[in-house]
C-alpha cells in the first residue's frame, strides 16, 4: 500500500498492527513514541483530511505512557486504532454525526472498544461518521484528493487508515459503510459474518443488517484484530493458502459499474486463472436480483423505529437527507412490507448457500470505480447489497488504480461463517494481483 | 384477574389499558386521577412488594397533567406503565441491578418508551431487575407471598402489574424472563417472535436470544402493546375465533414439573377438548432436547463478550452469581463451540416449524409450579428454553392455582411470525379455561 503525500522519515506509520505490536513488544519501540509518530502524522494531515471527530493528543500519549509503564503485553500492544462515532466510548465523547448527541458521555465502553483495548491498542480517537451512519456526510474528505468523497458512512475509519494516522479502524456496515469507503481510501476493509462480533455499545441502524467492519493495512491485520473482537486468541493464518476456486460474480449490478473497473476485473479473473485459481463465471439465482428492494425494506422499517427517540424529541435536528430518505421510507413501511422483505432476505440466504459448494470465495466489485468527486454523496452502494442482506464475509482489497489514479477495492465474498477461509483465499488473491 | 389484597374503592387499578385509554379518551377521567390511583395503590403496597428501583410520584403527575393539558390522544393514552431497569429512559436513571452504573442517565430513551410516551402512556417508573437481567435477584417479592421469589428476570415488571401498580410494563426474555415472573405473579406475559420489536436503548444480554416481553391484565392489551411498539396502528383482533388445534406438548422437561402442575395441565387439554378444541399430543423431534445446551452456550458466549467493559473494569462490582455462572461459561467457550451451538439452535428452528402445520398452537408449561419460597433463586427456567432459542411467540396465561392458592400460569406457544394468530387462539384458551 502507497500512502498520499508519504512522509519520508516516519516508518512507523507504514507499519501493520502485527509488526508493532512486535516492535513494542521486544523493546524495539515504545507505545508512547508509535503514538506520537502517528500524532505527527494526524497533525501533519488532518487539516486537509478531516477524519477525526475527536482526538486530544495528551489524552492519546497518557493511554500510551501508562501502556508503557505498566509492562502489560497483548496482541495490539501500542496499536494505535480509531473508532467510529457511533461506538460508544468511556472517555471520549460519542456523537453520532448528529447535533442530537453533541457533547454526549456515554457510560461505558463499547465491546469492541474494551476488547481493543484489553489487546493493547491505543485509542486515538473517535473518526467521522455521517449522521448515525446513514447517508447525509461528515466532513471528512478523501486523502488521495480533498475533492472527492472518503465514501461513508464509516468516512473517517477509512480515510484514518488509509492516511497512515491509525494501523486499525472499526467502522460498521448496514449497507456499504465498511466496503465502499475502503475501496475509495484504498485499504482493506471487512465487513464480519452477521451476529460474530458483538454490536453492544454501537448505535444500531438496522440490527437484522448491521455489523462491525474493520478496517486496516493488510489481510493479516484483520484476521488478527477480528480474532481480539471474538475474545479469541489470535491464531495466524496457515502459512500457505493453495489456490482457491473462484467464482466471478458479476451480479445483476455489474452494468453499474464503470466501464473501466469492470475492464480491471475481468483482467483481474484472467490474471487469477494464470496464476493457477480455478476461475468460473457465477450466475446466481434470480430470486437474489429482489434482494435489493429486501434490504430496502428491512433497513428502513428497522432504522425508522429504532430513532424513535430522536425523531419525536429532535424531529427539527435530523438532516432533510435522513428525513427524506431512510426514515421517510421506514416510516411508511408497514409491517407485513417488512415481514416480507425478511421472509425474502432469508430465502436468498438460502439459495446463495449452495454457490459455494463450487467455490471458496467469489469475485465481485467494491464499488462502481474510483471515489466520485464532490462530498455530499457517499457513492453507490449497489456492489454491498446483496452480500450484506445474505450476511455473508466480505473483503475488500486495495488493489487496482482507475483513471485518475485513485484506489479502486476488488471484493471477496465467502460463504457464511467462513471468514478465515475468505482471508485465506483473498491473501492468495491479493499475492496474485499485487 | 384478581389482585392480591384488593383494595375496594380503587376500580382504576383493575382497569386494563384499553379500558383506561377509552376512559380517558371520553372524558370519564383523567390521566392525572388514574396516575393518582395507581400511585396510591403503589404508595400502600411497595413496602411489602418492592417492585420499583426508581419512583417518583411528582415525575408522575407532572407527565399525566401535561397530558391532560395537551388534550393528546393515543392509544394508550393515561395508562400507567413501567420499564424494567435495563431499559434506558431519558429522565429516569437507568441502573442494570448492578451498582456499575448506580445512578447512571442516558441520553435518551429506549425505542419501547420512546413508543409507549407517543401512544400516551405516562411511565411511572423503572421497575426492578435481577443484575443485567441475569440470576442474581433484586429486592422484589411476591406479591402474592413476600417470602416467595417473584421470578426474574423482569421482577419488578412482573409483580408491579400483578399488584394493581400499572396496567403494562415491559420486560425482556433471554431464557424465562418474562414468561416465568408472569406464571409465578399471575399475569398474562408475551414474548414475541424474535427480531420483531426493537431493542435499541435495552441493555443487551445475549442479541441471538433477547427479545422485549410484555405483562399486561389481559390478552387484548397484549396485542394493542404489540402494535404500538410495532409503530402500527392498533388493530383489534377478530371478534371471534374458531376453535384452534391445540398440540398438547409436554416435551422432554415434562419430568420438571411439579405433579401439581402437570395434572392442571392435563386436566386443562381434555377442558379444551371438551370445549370444542382439537387437541392432540405432540412430540417435537428428538434434536430439539439438545437445544438446551445450544441456549446455554449462545447465551453465555454472548454475554460474556456484551459485557467486556465491565468485565474489565468493574469486575469487583460484579456479582458471585453471575461471575460463576454466566460469565464463567461464556469466557471459557470457545468461538467455534458458539458456532456449533448456533448452527444448532437454527436447525432446531427449522426442525420445529412443521410442527405448525398440524396444530395452530401448542400447550404447554409456563413454569414448574407456582413460585418457590425464598428470594434467592428465580425458579426453574426449563419451560422457556426450547421456545426462546426457537424465536417462536409464547404467552402464558394466569389461569391456574397451585396447591398453596399461588398463580401457576398456562404457555402457548405459536408459529414464528404468527404473533396475532397466537393471541386469537389464546383468547379461545383463556375464555375456555377461566
Amino acid at each position: 500500500m502507497t500512502l498520499p503525500a508519504r512522509k519520508a522519515a516516519a516508518p512507523l506509520i507504514e507499519m501493520t498492527a502485527s509488526e508493532i505490536a512486535a516492535s513494542v513488544a521486544s523493546g524495539e519501540t515504545t507505545c508512547e513514541a508509535v503514538a506520537r509518530a502517528h500524532l505527527d502524522r494526524i497533525e501533519e494531515r488532518e487539516p486537509q483530511v478531516l477524519a477525526w471527530q475527536h482526538l486530544q493528543p495528551a489524552q492519546v500519549i497518557a493511554q500510551a505512557r501508562r501502556l508503557d509503564q505498566s509492562g502489560r503485553r497483548g496482541p495490539l500492544i501500542g496499536v494505535p486504532f480509531g473508532i467510529k462515532d457511533i461506538i460508544d466510548t468511556s472517555d471520549m465523547p460519542t456523537e453520532m454525526g448528529s447535533p442530537i448527541y453533541a457533547g454526549h458521555r456515554p457510560r461505558g465502553d463499547a465491546a469492541c472498544v474494551a476488547f481493543s483495548r484489553k489487546a493493547g491498542g491505543v485509542l486515538m480517537g473517535k473518526t467521522v461518521t455521517t449522521e448515525f451512519a446513514n447517508r447525509h456526510p461528515g466532513k471528512t474528505r478523501n486523502p488521495h484528493d480533498p475533492a472527492r468523497t472518503p465514501g461513508g458512512s464509516s468516512s473517517g475509519s477509512a480515510a484514518a487508515v488509509a492516511d497512515g494516522m491509525v494501523a486499525l479502524a472499526i467502522g460498521t456496515q448496514t449497507t456499504a459503510s465498511t466496503i465502499r469507503p475502503a475501496s475509495f481510501c484504498g485499504v482493506f476493509g471487512y465487513r464480519p459474518t452477521h451476529g460474530d462480533l458483538r454490536c453492544v455499545g454501537v448505535k444500531e441502524a438496522a440490527g437484522s443488517l448491521d455489523t462491525l467492519g474493520l478496517l486496516a493495512r493488510s489481510i493479516e491485520d484483520i484476521a488478527l484484530y477480528r480474532d481480539v473482537l471474538l475474545g479469541a486468541s489470535p491464531e495466524p493464518l496457515p502459512a500457505d493458502a493453495r489456490a482457491p476456486r473462484i467464482g466471478f460474480c458479476r451480479t445483476h449490478f455489474w452494468p453499474r459499474a464503470e466501464p473501466g473497473t469492470q475492464q480491471m476485473i475481468e483482467d483481474a479473473a484472467r490474471k487469477l486463472a494464470r496464476a493457477g485459481a480455478q476461475v468460473k463465471d457465477v450466475e446466481l439465482p434470480a430470486e437474489l436480483e429482489g434482494i435489493e428492494d429486501a434490504h430496502r425494506w428491512i433497513s428502513s422499517f428497522e432504522f425508522a423505529r429504532n430513532f424513535t427517540w430522536e425523531i419525536e424529541n429532535h424531529w427539527d435536528k435530523i438532516s432533510e437527507t435522513l428525513r427524506n430518505g431512510r426514515l421517510k421510507d421506514g416510516l411508511s413501511c408497514s409491517f407485513e412490507r417488512y415481514r416480507e422483505a425478511r421472509d425474502r432476505a432469508e430465502r436468498c440466504r438460502r439459495l446463495l448457500a449452495p454457490v459455494f459448494d463450487d467455490h471458496d470465495v467469489l469475485l465481485t466489485p467494491a464499488a462502481a470505480g474510483e471515489a466520485p468527486v464532490g462530498l455530499n454523496s457517499t457513492g453507490d452502494a449497489s456492489f454491498c447489497l446483496i452480500w450484506t442482506t445474505a450476511h455473508v464475509p466480505a473483503l475488500t482489497l486495495p488493489v487496482f488504480k482507475g483513471p485518475h489514479g485513485l484506489p479502486v477495492g476488488v471484493q471477496l465474498i465467502g460463504k457464511r461463517n467462513a471468514d478465515r477461509a475468505l482471508f485465506a483465499a483473498a491473501r492468495w488473491v491479493y499475492r496474485a494481483l499485487s
